[in-house]
């Protein structure tokens, strides 16, 4: 195979990182192959409770595109295992216990997904329980003989916990081993993952090295903040924008974000040239533009990215009517709501968003014509939910909510 | 099955006990067992890496004969399954790693030193290789998850680690949850060990809870201090009496105890009567008689409890030969030596025993006539080594050593 000349790889390897571990490693990996002809092995590691992927994943699947465009081969790794165990002590409400079939499916969608980014033909997709579902206790005893009690307490979420007398199950020591040995099964060259897994990634180049391996490089990637402006983006936080929403949905979620989040966005999610994120910058700080004018802009460009231009447009046009015509206010709460149906008790709904102190006090404004959905007078009490599953509540003038209706 | 009444049970097992865990379980578990006529199960475990049992271990060996007698169900457990990965992180010394002929021939030698103890024919011997050989990883992640890492640092000797910041790897969490899993898979409903095994053994205890089972009562025995008074008895510090030891190296181990033992020695390994032991107790203490006679007549015991009484004799008369007659003091110190075959040469053994400073030293002295084996002036080089194995060596007046021969 012929590769092209390492500065060449190295830079695009590095365009917007957070870090490398090490430069030197990674310089003398894509040396090696490019003199050998052979492609480094690319690992990411995919958590299968989550099935929806959300723009904040594509930050990673696309430097895992920049490495398949350069010849290299890419794996994309479900880690099933413990998603098949779960938290056995029951103490971890965020670790579920999945089935085998809940996984294949979660799986399955994390698949269609992620071939909106990355080259189906070139992709290799692995379950870590291939090789942990064949591990011994004397292969575990080996595995954590590994790593020392004081390293482990020294990741930051061990550290917090075990300071504040908050109890540490000795098993959850084992996971991040166990993410370890995942880059000693598949001999990985190089790791990606956010910097929130630069322990466990690091404790992957330590455990290589103890089974003979060379140690991997680390590829660490910046963690897109939520629309809610504070924390992680992540689907169980409800603060996520899913690659496969309805462009309506994903146009309101990029105008409903808190303005500091604006330069990150346009820096991790959309083409814009460096020297134009500095102009962006500039006017933002200089009060030149206005916000309003350039989430617009990034809402456009995200939902054009994901979906299509024409989606973009037409998103941007149905924001529009509904909230520059209709009046109603860009930035109200949302919430989720479960609905398996198609159509819901709008009393009910009224309720449960916190918008009306009963269903008896819904149902009477209602009749009063104090109701709205999607800036309509309401003149029933059953309400059809349209195909975006996405409907903006109204009470009287003030009091809005936009409702996402979920399976 | 018939059993003894409950209290008369009791009264045998709390017999010279450190401490049980607890007694109402115990209590609760005896009267079932005779009300239903079902012997409990009675678990202890022996570390197979020591293969030799010396005085100390005869102390829970006794024990266990308690429970037989009382016509309980007693197993003998080897630990062999740990034995036989050792320390793979390489830290403990202590913790070889044996193959499985190894660690069958270390129970085969166990086996037929215990049986001078146990009742062969009621004596169940059990591998812990045979459950932990069969856990996956899932199994270890599940069993581990009932612990904390807060819990097993409050463990003496991690605590010690930990605060010193000396490293603990992983793995050494999961022996003692390994240990407290055996009495899962064994369904023990009472495990013995020294008040060393106290956490272990108290793991288990919660261990056997999570799995769903009537926590263990534990019964914990002292611990023998070895001959120099200042550590637990154990083969690797050389401060132990095997019970398969020649009779006059037994004898000659007693009476070099220091004063300090006498006592404890009394309590924990003669039937003396609690009684007669405090007024061995108030002599001692008042002077009334000399440490000396207490020492021989403990050393005769001994060797008559492990040997006969003849030996005892035969041995109080070799002892008395070689110390009184030759004037070789009793105190002097010992040492242990690698000899294969059936003699050695001299010189080397005087200055591997430091009483020389080099071979031709101890050549010349040879010559000179001022080498004493067992009180003989010696004339050759060549020192065939006695049926004992065990020779006081003897340079000038003053510098003595005795010295053993191992394999």
């Amino acid at each position: 195979m012929k590769f092209p000349p390492v500065k060449e790889q190295m830079d695009a390897i590095l365009h917007r990182v957070e870090e490398v571990i090490t430069e030197e490693d990674l310089e003398r990996k894509l040396e090696r192959s490019r003199r050998q002809g052979v492609p480094l092995k690319i690992k990411q590691g995919f958590d299968p409770t989550a099935p929806d992927i959300h723009i904040g994943h594509t930050i990673g699947l696309e430097k895992l595109k920049t490495f398949q465009d350069l010849g290299h081969q890419v794996t994309f790794l479900v880690g099933d295992f413990t998603a098949m165990i779960g938290d056995p002590s029951g103490q971890d409400l965020t670790r579920p216990r999945l089935t085998r079939e809940e996984v294949e499916a979660n799986a399955a969608t994390y698949r269609a997904q992620v071939f909106e980014i990355l080259d189906r033909e070139k992709t290799t997709i692995e379950y870590n329980s291939t090789w942990h579902g064949k591990l011994s206790f004397e292969d575990v005893i080996r595995l954590s003989s590994h790593c020392t009690v004081a390293r482990m307490l020294e990741r930051d979420d061990f550290t917090v916990r075990y300071s504040q007398n908050r109890p540490i199950s000795i098993h959850e020591f084992l996971y991040p081993l166990a993410q370890a040995y995942d880059s000693v099964a598949m001999e990985a060259d190089v790791e990606i993952g956010g910097t929130d897994q630069k322990f466990n990634l690091l404790l992957g180049r330590t455990i290589q090295k103890e089974y003979g391996q060379e140690p991997q490089a680390l590829v660490l990637l910046p963690l897109l903040v939520g629309t809610d402006g504070e924390k992680k983006m992540s689907k169980s936080l409800g603060n996520y924008i899913g690659i496969t929403e309805p462009a309506a949905e994903m146009y309101g979620k990029v105008m409903s974000i808190p303005d500091g989040l604006i330069l990150p966005y346009y820096r991790y999610l959309t083409d814009l040239a460096e020297e134009e994120l500095r102009a962006l910058e500039r006017d933002l700080d200089g009060g030149k533009v206005n916000p309003r004018d350039l989430k617009r802009r990034l809402a456009r460009l995200i939902v054009a990215k994901f979906q299509s231009e024409s989606a973009a447009r037409e998103a941007e046009r149905a924001f529009d009517r509904l909230f520059i015509e209709k009046q109603i206010p860009e930035d109200i709460p949302d919430r989720e709501v479960c609905a398996e149906e198609d159509e819901i008790w709008l009393p009910g709904l009224l309720k449960e968003s916190g918008l009306v102190g009963s269903t008896s006090e819904g149902k009477r404004l209602i009749r009063q014509g104090g109701v709205y959905v999607d800036g309509e007078r309401v003149e029933e009490e059953r309400l059809e939910i349209p195909e975006g599953r996405v409907v903006v509540l109204q009470v009287g003038k003030r009091r809005f909510m936009r409702v996402r209706f979920v399976g």
